[in-house]
This record gives structure tokens, sequence and C-alpha cells, in this order.
């Protein structure tokens, strides 16, 4: 997407725009002659919509290449994910709710067990309990003390934690500390590149191990912490300053509000499940112009091999259809951050179905699913270009050119 | 397609990859509502196949651009072909199964005829014949001594030869000593960039042009040599280096052959005509993880505008699929380089039927054809990403991003 066509173009109006994401929506026949997850849901409601809707399939990244959610959100935004890269440092720091600012160094940290020799003896430090790992991270965060830098460390989930550094001058240009196996030393942190800022950025979390040392000396198992996925707050420019929107999210989990927030939208207070969604979406519908919807339970389901419950979500979101339609949305999209077949039992490179309902579309067939997608007005095309088919729909960009 | 994107995601595994070109493969209908070759041939086996494939229309260079069979082949490797040039020299050096190094600057020779005033009276020395053009080869390797290179001249057919010469430095930015047309002096060959490594090239080449006319003075009509194509190994990354397959390539004619090598790919004797191709294959099946598989009569009968012939072919190619399924290949792709329709005579820009067979695709007909591949689950798609298909389809790519 060149976001600097989009910035010459968007205009502000009052139309609004609805992003609807079933994670890993895209599915595949567990036979070859068979149906999909979503051909073979029971969904009226969508059928209906895609009747009156432009389809295609949508491609996250790049040819067989399977995405994570990082750059399938991103890339739904209207970012180039091969250009703007979220560390996996800074999903997990998005993932445990942590708010990130644009001078934020966030890395993965491992509680670890280092013996006698110096050596890593278990690089998970026995998957030790929440109820002892949280202590020891209070106690990282009373200790550390790093010259110029604020430094905060959250928990995670057993021997999982964030740390993030913040200060002016930061460079995520650094390898991991973890050497990935047992009976190896744990390696100094070092630049990738030879920037001043990658050195710093180095010393300083050497500096962060070197004292996290010092504190859990005593706390065997857990009496090391090694530090990986070395990431910098991306500095994405946001919805309001691309597009003039003044975007809204709704999603369930921390990563995805944080992917969102990250783009400059505004995080709404979330319902319980699904239809607690959709209420929050109708609550709040006067107070934006662009909403992303993010339904989580789809890609789970996927991730799970579980073909009928992957249709069941599916068939959940269309009974709430006509809930979204009756608010009369500009422009209203559904698609997947990526595909999540059943039938792999994860996130892969396949095409996922898009539908996108507006009053100027070119209707190709009764039904939503892979193949009416494939075969749809849209055809295949790159996910990066969904924000400028809905920009276009909801008539929020000017001509280009006389 | 993005190569240090590939780099990144590739993993060794055992599953192993076919890639089938049928040169040429691309048709078109004689009549409008007509069949194309592809449609018209009687194909069971690629038909079954294609109800459990993902099924598009590649497409080689740019919208409306014949590619050679360089940037075809180029592209189905997934090199840009607009970015690494396989000049016409290089060509003709692998047609003639020169072994080209990276040192190696290669040219087409073309014998010619100098009149008394020194202008160019026949461009092609009367097309004198292979017998009496080899000796003059022979005698041009024996006497021309450049220096700081090597010169190995190679006979090609009738007036045609290639000359390549290697060492440190050289450049392929120089012009044709050809003027073109006859009753001009030859040109002197110029270099069309102002590196040193350009001029010391030109230089070279004519010192080779002058040291050839004078061991030629009294061999009329074959009295002087002209040259063009000037062309340097491109240089390809390999495909060991950029996907960590170990590539084999069966091919009958000497300029795929090159091709495959200039990839990396180790080259595997192959047998007599098409089915012996595919014995080499099942020779070979357990020795590597990726198999180039060219069959050459598909472009051939193309170029003949023999459509009956190019359909033949298809079917001989037919029964022939069920050997290569009793292989299980993880990932099994059919296509062109190009499309050569009949009715054209020649390479086009039309799109080439595509069809990957794994057990992760959306089949979306029961026929393999043009028109089954255009509403195809792939789209219209460049060839350049049919690597990142094969190795996606082939679970031989991590995941990108977190």
């Amino acid at each position: 997407m060149d976001l600097d066509l989009m910035r010459e173009l968007s205009v502000k109006t009052d139309s609004k725009i609805l992003l609807l994401i079933l994670d890993g929506l895209g599915g595949l026949p567990l036979d070859p002659s068979g149906p999909t997850e979503l051909e073979a849901a029971d969904s009226p409601n969508l059928d209906t919509l895609a009747a009156r809707s432009d389809l295609g399939l949508s491609l996250p990244v790049a040819a067989g290449v399977s995405p994570g959610s990082g750059p399938g959100h991103l890339a739904l935004f209207g970012y180039d994910p091969l250009h703007y890269v979220v560390g996996r440092g800074v999903l997990s720091a998005l993932g445990v709710g942590f708010e990130l600012t644009e001078n934020d160094l966030a890395a993965r940290l491992n509680f670890a067990t280092l013996d006698e020799a110096g050596r890593i003896s278990d690089r998970r430090a026995g998957r030790i309990s929440n109820e002892k790992a949280a202590p020891l991270v209070d106690l990282l965060n009373e200790s550390i003390d790093l010259d110029g830098v604020e430094v905060f460390v959250t928990h995670e989930k057993e021997h999982r934690a964030v740390a993030v550094l913040r200060g002016e001058g930061l460079s995520d240009a650094l390898a991991d500390s973890d050497p990935q196996r047992v009976g190896l030393e744990p390696l100094p942190v070092k630049p990738t590149d030879g920037s001043p800022e990658a050195e710093r950025s180095a010393a300083l979390a050497n500096a962060f191990i070197e004292q996290a040392n010092e504190v859990l000396a005593d706390k065997h198992p857990a009496n090391t912490v090694l530090m990986r996925g070395f990431g910098m707050h991306p500095g994405l420019p946001s919805f309001e300053e691309i597009y003039e929107l003044d975007a809204a999210a709704i999603a369930s989990y921390p990563m995805y509000k944080g992917l969102a927030r990250l783009a400059g939208m505004e995080l709404l207070k979330e319902g319980e499940g699904i239809a607690g969604e959709f209420e929050t979406l109708k609550a709040n519908w006067d107070r934006h112009d662009f909403f992303f919807l993010h339904v989580k339970p789809t890609d789970a389901a996927g991730e799970d091999g579980d073909f009928e419950r992957k249709a069941a979500v599916i068939e959940e979101v269309d009974r709430l259809i006509p809930e979204v339609l009756d608010l009369d949305p500009a422009a209203f999209a559904i698609t997947g951050d990526h595909a999540t077949p059943a039938k792999l039992k994860s996130h892969s490179w396949n095409g996922v179905p898009f539908l996108l309902s507006s009053p100027y579309t070119l209707p190709t067939a009764q039904s939503f699913g892979e193949r009416t997608c494939a075969g749809g007005s849209l055809g295949v095309f790159p996910a990066e270009e969904i924000m400028g088919l809905l920009m276009g729909h909801a008539l929020k960009l000017n001509r280009y050119g006389a």
C-alpha cells in the first residue's frame, strides 16, 4: 500500500467503515472435493451479504509464506509487513498489555537455570509456576538500574516474562543471549550492525543480565534470565495521520489490542465473548468512523484441527451479522489476517476469503466461501490493499489526478 | 520473489518438490470459442490431478511481454528476470554446453566477409558449412592470445560460434561490433558505461577481433568475425543458498541444462525422449529434494504452428503422470516457462496454465486448461512466485513473524 498516496487522497467524511476480522478465517477442504470450514458453515446472513458484495482472496505477505499475527494484521491495516517489522519481544509486550511507546526496546525474557560451571542446565527453569515467578519479576523491577533508561519487567506465564527498556537512541539490532541449547554458556548480547545505538543497547542488555544474575543468584532453579527476540516499537504512522480516520478497536486478546494501538486506534472495552464484542460495536457506533473488530476463536479452532468448531464459530458470527447491517456501515469488510486451516492445524499461506459490502460492488456469487471468493471481482490480491478498498468504497478518497 | 525472505524462512526437510516444465505450454484457441492445445488434449491424468490442485495462470515477465527462454526460466526459478539478465552470449554459451564460470564474459561470434575496402559484404560469410567453419574455430582457439584472460571459442552452427573470455574484472557493458548492415565497416567494440572494467573488456574484444582478422585474412569468405550479445555470467545465488534445496535438473537441450546449472542445480544424465527423462527422474528420486524436469517438444510444436502435435506432446506427458504420482512428491507443479501458441508460432505474453498438487490445495475445477486456470484459487500471478508456493506447500518455510 502506498501510504503517501493514501495521505494525499484521504478526506474526512461522516461515513463509517467496519473491518471485521475472523482470525485465521481461511480454510481448506479436508478432501479435495469437500467444503472448507467457511463453505461448510451454515451462514445464511454471510451468503446474503456476499450476494451484494465484492469478493476476493487476500494474501497476507508473500506467495507460500505463512504469516504470524503481527505481519498478518499489519497487512490488513495497510502497512507493508516486510517493511514494518514487529519483533517477537514487541508482540510479547503487546500480549501482556504493556503500553509501548516509540522509545521502547522490548525483549522476551526466560527464567533459566545456570549450573556451577556457568552453563545453562535448563532453558525454562523447570517451567516454574506463576506463583514462584511473579515475585522474581517484582525483584527484577525493584533491583535493576540501568544508566539512562527506564526498565519495566512484566510477567507473562510460568518462566516467561517481557523486559522493556525505555530511553532515547535504542536499537533492536541485537542477537539473542539464548544459545538455544543446554550445556552451553549464555551468549553475551551482541549488536548485529555497527551503529552506536546497537552498541549501547547491547551494553544495556548485558548489564540487565548481569544485575539479574546477582539478584537471582540464590533463586535456583530461576537463577538467570535469557533475553531474546529484541524488537523496537515499529513506529507506524497512525490511521489518523494516513487516512484521517478516528479509529477504534474491539478485541478480546491483549496482542490484537496492542497491534491496533500501534496503528493509533482507540481501544474500546469489550463485552463478554463474540456477542459482547458486537455489543461494544453498537454502543460506540456514533463515536468513531473506523472500527476494527477482532474475533479470535476461528483461529483457535483451526489451530486445534477442529473443523466443526471453526465452522460453528463462523455460524455464531453469522447470527450477529444482521445487527451489524442495522448500523448501516458505508463499507464493511469481512476477512481474516491469514488462513488457519483445520487440516494444517496452523497458520498457512493459503488465500483468505474476503468480502466487501458497500453500495458500489460487483457481486459475482450467492455465497461467501473460498471458491466463490477465488472467482470474485477482486481476484487474488494482497491484503495490504484492503484499506485502500475500504476507503474507496466509503467514498473517503479524492480522485487521483485530473 | 523476495530472495532474502526465502533465505530467512527456508528450512531443510525430507519432503520433495517436482517442477515439471512443458516448454511453451501456454496456448490459445484457434477460434475464440474453440479449445487451446491443452484443453484439446485428451489428458485424463492431468484432469484428475487438477481436481485436487491449486490452479492459476502464471505470467513470466510483465504484461504483454513475450519472454525468451532465459527470462522465462529465471522467473520459474524465483529470480526476477528484469534484475538478473542472461545475455544472448551467455545463452549461446549455455546452448553449446560450455561450462560458464562467474568470471566469464561471453559473446556471440559470426563469421563474416570483409571486402577490400574494409566494409562488410556478407554478415554471415555465405552461411559457410559446418565442415568449413569448424577448422576456423580451431584456428582461433590456437592463435588468439589476450593479455590476462583465457579465450575459448566454441562452434555453434554454420557461421555462428561463441567466444568466452575468462578472467578477473571483466564487464558486459559493451556494444556490438556488428553494424547490422552490409556496406559498413565493423564498429569498434565500445564500453557502454564509464567503468574501467568495461574499458578493459572493450580493449580485449577489439584485440580479439584484430587477431582474428590476421589469422582469417586468407580465409575468404570467412575473413573476419563480428561480436555481439556480450553477457557476463549472471551470478545467480544458488538454490542451495536461497532455499536449502539439493536441486537436480533433467533436460534434453543444452540451453536448459545451462540455465539450471546457473541456479546451482546438478545435471542428471537423461534417457531417450520424454519417457527417458521421466525414467531418469525415478532413478534419482532418492538422491535430491528438488527436481526440475524440462520437456521441450511442446514449444517446438508451437513454434511450428502445429496445434495437433502440441496437443499430442501434452498427451504423451499425460500418460507418464501416474509414474510421477507413484513417487508421491510433497509438492508437484506443472506449467510452462511461457506460452507458445500454435496460432502465433512464437513465444507469447499470454498466461501460462499452472497446476500445483499437494495435500493443502483448494481445488476449483475438474480439468487442467487455460480457462479453468484463469478461475483458479491462485488467480493470475507472477511466475516468480512459483518457488515460494512450492516451498510453502512442501512445508519448507518457517512462519514469517510471530
